[in-house]
Protein backbone atom coordinates (compact mmCIF):
# COMPACT_ATOMS: atom_id res chain seq x y z
CA UNK A 1 0.00 0.00 0.00
CA UNK A 2 1.22 3.26 -0.63
CA UNK A 3 0.33 6.27 1.51
CA UNK A 4 0.93 9.85 0.81
CA UNK A 5 1.21 12.02 4.17
CA UNK A 6 0.98 15.92 4.14
CA UNK A 7 1.82 18.61 6.36
CA UNK A 8 -0.64 21.66 5.74
CA UNK A 9 0.71 24.57 5.17
CA UNK A 10 0.72 28.24 3.38
CA UNK A 11 4.06 29.20 2.89
CA UNK A 12 5.49 25.68 2.88
CA UNK A 13 3.15 22.56 2.51
CA UNK A 14 5.51 19.19 3.21
CA UNK A 15 4.41 15.67 1.75
CA UNK A 16 5.80 12.12 2.29
CA UNK A 17 5.15 9.02 -0.07
CA UNK A 18 5.59 5.65 2.06
CA UNK A 19 5.05 2.13 1.13
CA UNK A 20 4.28 -0.41 3.08
CA UNK A 21 4.60 -4.27 3.20
CA UNK A 22 3.53 -5.91 5.80
CA UNK A 23 5.41 -4.36 8.81
CA UNK A 24 7.97 -3.13 6.50
CA UNK A 25 8.07 0.52 5.10
CA UNK A 26 9.76 2.38 2.37
CA UNK A 27 9.91 6.18 1.74
CA UNK A 28 9.35 6.50 -1.81
CA UNK A 29 10.03 9.98 -1.90
CA UNK A 30 9.00 13.71 0.29
CA UNK A 31 9.46 17.11 -0.62
CA UNK A 32 7.69 20.41 0.37
CA UNK A 33 5.21 22.36 -1.98
CA UNK A 34 6.25 26.51 -1.86
CA UNK A 35 4.65 29.31 -2.17
CA UNK A 36 5.95 32.90 -2.34
CA UNK A 37 5.27 35.36 -0.04
CA UNK A 38 4.04 38.62 -1.97
CA UNK A 39 2.14 36.53 -4.12
CA UNK A 40 -1.75 36.65 -4.02
CA UNK A 41 -3.71 34.45 -2.41
CA UNK A 42 -5.64 32.55 -5.39
CA UNK A 43 -2.12 31.62 -7.26
CA UNK A 44 -0.81 30.67 -4.05
CA UNK A 45 -4.04 27.98 -3.18
CA UNK A 46 -3.54 27.28 -6.99
CA UNK A 47 -0.17 25.95 -7.00
CA UNK A 48 -0.80 24.32 -3.57
CA UNK A 49 -3.83 22.34 -5.16
CA UNK A 50 -1.93 21.86 -8.51
CA UNK A 51 1.29 20.89 -6.62
CA UNK A 52 -0.56 18.18 -4.56
CA UNK A 53 -2.39 17.01 -7.59
CA UNK A 54 1.04 16.63 -9.12
CA UNK A 55 2.23 14.00 -6.50
CA UNK A 56 -0.86 12.37 -6.25
CA UNK A 57 -0.54 11.71 -10.22
CA UNK A 58 3.16 10.83 -9.82
CA UNK A 59 2.60 8.21 -6.97
CA UNK A 60 -0.59 7.13 -7.34
CA UNK A 61 -1.03 6.79 -3.53
CA UNK A 62 -3.94 4.19 -1.66
CA UNK A 63 -4.26 6.46 0.95
CA UNK A 64 -3.70 9.97 1.73
CA UNK A 65 -3.01 10.89 5.69
CA UNK A 66 -3.03 14.74 7.02
CA UNK A 67 -1.81 16.05 9.62
CA UNK A 68 -4.41 18.63 11.44
CA UNK A 69 -4.35 21.21 12.40
CA UNK A 70 -4.30 23.28 16.05
CA UNK A 71 -4.30 26.83 16.75
CA UNK A 72 -4.05 28.82 19.47
CA UNK A 73 -3.89 32.25 18.44
CA UNK A 74 -3.79 34.04 15.21
CA UNK A 75 -7.01 34.25 13.73
CA UNK A 76 -5.54 35.83 10.73
CA UNK A 77 -3.06 32.93 10.21
CA UNK A 78 -5.50 30.17 10.55
CA UNK A 79 -7.69 31.89 7.84
CA UNK A 80 -4.70 30.99 5.64
CA UNK A 81 -3.70 28.03 6.63
CA UNK A 82 -7.47 26.55 6.17
CA UNK A 83 -7.22 27.59 2.81
CA UNK A 84 -3.97 26.14 2.21
CA UNK A 85 -5.12 22.97 4.17
CA UNK A 86 -8.25 23.23 2.20
CA UNK A 87 -6.60 23.69 -1.28
CA UNK A 88 -4.80 20.40 -0.37
CA UNK A 89 -7.76 18.23 0.81
CA UNK A 90 -9.86 18.91 -2.52
CA UNK A 91 -6.61 18.14 -4.63
CA UNK A 92 -6.56 14.63 -2.76
CA UNK A 93 -10.46 14.48 -2.47
CA UNK A 94 -10.81 14.63 -6.18
CA UNK A 95 -8.73 11.20 -6.77
CA UNK A 96 -9.58 9.49 -3.42
CA UNK A 97 -12.30 9.05 -0.85
CA UNK A 98 -9.37 7.44 1.54
CA UNK A 99 -8.71 10.62 3.34
CA UNK A 100 -7.88 10.39 7.19
CA UNK A 101 -5.98 12.81 9.82
CA UNK A 102 -4.09 12.29 12.57
CA UNK A 103 -3.62 14.93 15.21
CA UNK A 104 0.47 15.95 16.20
CA UNK A 105 -0.33 13.76 19.25
CA UNK A 106 -1.34 11.01 17.47
CA UNK A 107 1.63 11.41 15.52
CA UNK A 108 4.32 11.39 18.45
CA UNK A 109 2.79 8.37 20.01
CA UNK A 110 2.52 6.21 17.05
CA UNK A 111 6.05 7.12 16.12
CA UNK A 112 8.08 7.26 19.63
CA UNK A 113 5.26 5.54 21.13
CA UNK A 114 5.46 8.95 23.38
CA UNK A 115 2.51 12.11 23.25
CA UNK A 116 5.24 14.12 24.86
CA UNK A 117 8.32 13.46 22.17
CA UNK A 118 10.01 17.04 20.84
CA UNK A 119 10.35 17.72 17.02
CA UNK A 120 13.93 16.50 17.01
CA UNK A 121 13.28 12.31 19.06
CA UNK A 122 10.44 12.08 15.74
CA UNK A 123 13.01 13.03 13.32
CA UNK A 124 15.49 10.24 14.58
CA UNK A 125 12.63 8.00 14.68
CA UNK A 126 11.83 8.22 11.08
CA UNK A 127 15.73 8.46 9.82
CA UNK A 128 15.46 5.18 11.97
CA UNK A 129 12.57 3.24 11.06
CA UNK A 130 12.77 4.02 7.44
CA UNK A 131 16.71 3.51 7.40
CA UNK A 132 17.75 6.47 6.45
CA UNK A 133 21.15 8.29 6.10
CA UNK A 134 19.60 11.32 6.93
CA UNK A 135 16.86 13.26 8.68
CA UNK A 136 14.47 14.34 5.62
CA UNK A 137 14.64 18.47 5.02
CA UNK A 138 12.89 20.68 5.87
CA UNK A 139 10.51 19.76 8.76
CA UNK A 140 7.43 20.21 6.93
CA UNK A 141 8.87 17.23 4.76
CA UNK A 142 9.54 14.98 7.61
CA UNK A 143 6.76 16.12 9.88
CA UNK A 144 4.66 15.06 6.04
CA UNK A 145 6.38 11.44 6.14
CA UNK A 146 5.87 10.92 9.95
CA UNK A 147 2.21 11.19 9.42
CA UNK A 148 2.25 8.65 6.76
CA UNK A 149 3.78 6.25 8.61
CA UNK A 150 1.47 6.62 11.69
CA UNK A 151 -1.53 6.08 8.90
CA UNK A 152 0.37 2.49 8.04
CA UNK A 153 1.74 1.71 11.44
CA UNK A 154 -0.48 -2.15 12.36
CA UNK A 155 -2.11 -1.09 15.59
CA UNK A 156 -2.93 2.58 14.87
CA UNK A 157 -6.39 2.79 14.59
CA UNK A 158 -7.25 4.88 11.21
CA UNK A 159 -8.65 8.42 11.76
CA UNK A 160 -10.81 9.20 9.38
CA UNK A 161 -11.81 13.04 9.06
CA UNK A 162 -13.12 14.27 12.28
CA UNK A 163 -13.74 17.86 11.11
CA UNK A 164 -17.18 18.00 10.07
CA UNK B 1 -19.94 42.85 -17.63
CA UNK B 2 -21.27 40.60 -15.18
CA UNK B 3 -19.83 40.31 -12.19
CA UNK B 4 -20.43 37.20 -9.42
CA UNK B 5 -20.50 38.25 -5.62
CA UNK B 6 -19.52 35.62 -3.05
CA UNK B 7 -20.22 35.66 0.39
CA UNK B 8 -17.90 33.02 1.69
CA UNK B 9 -19.33 30.50 4.28
CA UNK B 10 -18.80 26.59 5.46
CA UNK B 11 -22.39 26.21 5.80
CA UNK B 12 -23.93 28.40 3.47
CA UNK B 13 -22.05 29.83 0.86
CA UNK B 14 -23.87 32.82 -0.95
CA UNK B 15 -23.48 34.29 -4.25
CA UNK B 16 -25.10 36.65 -6.50
CA UNK B 17 -24.89 38.00 -10.02
CA UNK B 18 -24.95 41.27 -11.17
CA UNK B 19 -25.26 42.61 -14.61
CA UNK B 20 -24.14 46.24 -15.03
CA UNK B 21 -24.02 48.91 -17.97
CA UNK B 22 -22.65 52.33 -17.72
CA UNK B 23 -24.67 53.14 -14.24
CA UNK B 24 -27.60 50.73 -14.30
CA UNK B 25 -26.76 47.70 -12.37
CA UNK B 26 -29.50 44.29 -13.31
CA UNK B 27 -29.60 41.22 -10.53
CA UNK B 28 -29.23 37.80 -12.92
CA UNK B 29 -29.63 35.88 -10.23
CA UNK B 30 -28.54 34.44 -6.98
CA UNK B 31 -28.85 31.69 -4.42
CA UNK B 32 -26.54 29.78 -1.09
CA UNK B 33 -24.60 26.61 -1.75
CA UNK B 34 -25.51 24.76 1.22
CA UNK B 35 -23.12 21.85 3.00
CA UNK B 36 -24.85 19.80 5.69
CA UNK B 37 -23.54 19.48 9.37
CA UNK B 38 -22.05 16.08 9.82
CA UNK B 39 -20.96 15.56 6.30
CA UNK B 40 -16.96 14.75 6.23
CA UNK B 41 -14.90 17.59 5.76
CA UNK B 42 -13.67 17.09 2.35
CA UNK B 43 -17.15 16.28 0.61
CA UNK B 44 -18.28 19.52 1.63
CA UNK B 45 -15.35 21.32 0.96
CA UNK B 46 -16.07 19.77 -2.98
CA UNK B 47 -19.64 20.37 -2.47
CA UNK B 48 -18.62 24.17 -2.38
CA UNK B 49 -16.05 23.67 -4.81
CA UNK B 50 -18.44 22.37 -7.45
CA UNK B 51 -21.24 24.42 -6.67
CA UNK B 52 -18.95 27.58 -7.42
CA UNK B 53 -17.73 25.94 -10.94
CA UNK B 54 -21.12 25.60 -12.09
CA UNK B 55 -22.84 28.83 -11.04
CA UNK B 56 -19.48 30.06 -13.12
CA UNK B 57 -20.29 27.77 -16.21
CA UNK B 58 -24.27 29.03 -16.20
CA UNK B 59 -23.15 32.89 -15.56
CA UNK B 60 -20.12 33.39 -17.28
CA UNK B 61 -18.95 36.55 -15.22
CA UNK B 62 -16.42 38.34 -16.21
CA UNK B 63 -15.22 39.51 -12.93
CA UNK B 64 -15.44 37.82 -9.06
CA UNK B 65 -15.72 40.11 -5.99
CA UNK B 66 -15.57 38.24 -2.52
CA UNK B 67 -16.14 39.33 0.56
CA UNK B 68 -13.74 39.80 3.01
CA UNK B 69 -13.38 37.86 6.14
CA UNK B 70 -12.83 39.13 9.27
CA UNK B 71 -12.93 37.04 12.67
CA UNK B 72 -12.14 38.44 16.09
CA UNK B 73 -12.32 35.09 17.84
CA UNK B 74 -12.61 31.33 17.55
CA UNK B 75 -9.42 30.23 15.54
CA UNK B 76 -11.29 26.54 14.34
CA UNK B 77 -14.13 28.38 13.08
CA UNK B 78 -11.90 30.50 11.32
CA UNK B 79 -10.09 27.57 9.78
CA UNK B 80 -13.48 25.97 8.50
CA UNK B 81 -14.48 28.57 6.92
CA UNK B 82 -10.68 29.62 5.91
CA UNK B 83 -11.17 26.45 3.76
CA UNK B 84 -14.56 27.14 2.69
CA UNK B 85 -13.69 30.50 0.98
CA UNK B 86 -10.32 28.59 -0.37
CA UNK B 87 -12.30 26.41 -1.97
CA UNK B 88 -14.70 28.91 -3.52
CA UNK B 89 -11.19 30.86 -4.03
CA UNK B 90 -9.66 28.22 -6.39
CA UNK B 91 -13.24 27.51 -8.08
CA UNK B 92 -12.60 31.19 -9.46
CA UNK B 93 -9.61 31.19 -9.79
CA UNK B 94 -9.62 28.35 -12.47
CA UNK B 95 -11.90 30.11 -14.59
CA UNK B 96 -10.47 33.76 -14.34
CA UNK B 97 -7.24 36.07 -12.68
CA UNK B 98 -10.08 39.00 -12.34
CA UNK B 99 -10.85 38.65 -8.52
CA UNK B 100 -11.39 41.23 -6.31
CA UNK B 101 -12.24 41.14 -2.87
CA UNK B 102 -13.67 43.65 -0.81
CA UNK B 103 -14.56 44.15 2.88
CA UNK B 104 -17.59 44.56 5.02
CA UNK B 105 -16.95 48.12 5.65
CA UNK B 106 -16.14 49.05 1.53
CA UNK B 107 -19.16 47.01 1.25
CA UNK B 108 -21.44 49.18 4.06
CA UNK B 109 -19.88 52.25 2.51
CA UNK B 110 -20.44 51.99 -1.52
CA UNK B 111 -24.18 50.22 -1.24
CA UNK B 112 -25.38 52.78 1.44
CA UNK B 113 -22.79 55.44 1.41
CA UNK B 114 -22.16 54.74 5.43
CA UNK B 115 -19.40 52.56 6.89
CA UNK B 116 -21.80 52.24 9.67
CA UNK B 117 -25.01 50.61 7.96
CA UNK B 118 -26.42 47.64 9.75
CA UNK B 119 -27.37 44.79 7.62
CA UNK B 120 -30.93 45.72 7.08
CA UNK B 121 -29.81 49.03 5.59
CA UNK B 122 -27.87 47.29 3.17
CA UNK B 123 -30.79 44.53 2.35
CA UNK B 124 -33.17 47.10 1.75
CA UNK B 125 -30.71 49.53 -0.80
CA UNK B 126 -30.06 46.07 -2.49
CA UNK B 127 -33.55 45.96 -2.83
CA UNK B 128 -34.08 49.43 -4.05
CA UNK B 129 -31.18 49.59 -5.98
CA UNK B 130 -31.99 46.54 -7.96
CA UNK B 131 -35.70 47.23 -8.28
CA UNK B 132 -36.19 44.09 -6.77
CA UNK B 133 -40.02 43.25 -5.29
CA UNK B 134 -38.42 41.74 -2.48
CA UNK B 135 -35.36 41.33 -0.24
CA UNK B 136 -33.22 38.62 -1.22
CA UNK B 137 -33.12 35.75 0.95
CA UNK B 138 -30.90 34.43 2.68
CA UNK B 139 -28.91 36.81 3.92
CA UNK B 140 -26.00 34.94 2.20
CA UNK B 141 -27.11 35.66 -0.95
CA UNK B 142 -28.01 39.23 -0.06
CA UNK B 143 -24.44 39.89 0.92
CA UNK B 144 -23.29 38.12 -1.90
CA UNK B 145 -25.30 40.51 -4.03
CA UNK B 146 -24.29 43.75 -2.17
CA UNK B 147 -20.93 42.47 -2.26
CA UNK B 148 -21.24 42.33 -6.83
CA UNK B 149 -22.79 45.57 -6.71
CA UNK B 150 -19.90 47.24 -4.98
CA UNK B 151 -17.67 45.96 -7.55
CA UNK B 152 -20.01 47.12 -10.22
CA UNK B 153 -20.14 50.50 -9.20
CA UNK B 154 -17.86 53.41 -10.79
CA UNK B 155 -16.19 55.34 -8.24
CA UNK B 156 -15.29 52.34 -5.89
CA UNK B 157 -11.36 51.43 -6.90
CA UNK B 158 -11.35 48.07 -7.59
CA UNK B 159 -10.19 46.13 -4.65
CA UNK B 160 -7.27 43.51 -5.72
CA UNK B 161 -6.72 40.47 -3.26
CA UNK B 162 -4.60 41.82 -0.48
CA UNK B 163 -4.25 39.17 1.51
CA UNK B 164 -1.19 37.34 0.01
Amino acid sequence: MIVLGIDPGYALMGWGVVETEGSRMRLINYGCIETKAGVPMPDRLRALQLGIRDVISLYHPDEVAFEELFFSHNVTTALMVGAARGAAIIAAAEYTENLYEYTPMQIKQAITGSGRADKKQIQQMVKLLLKLDEIPKPDDAADAIACAMTHCQAGVARSQFRMK
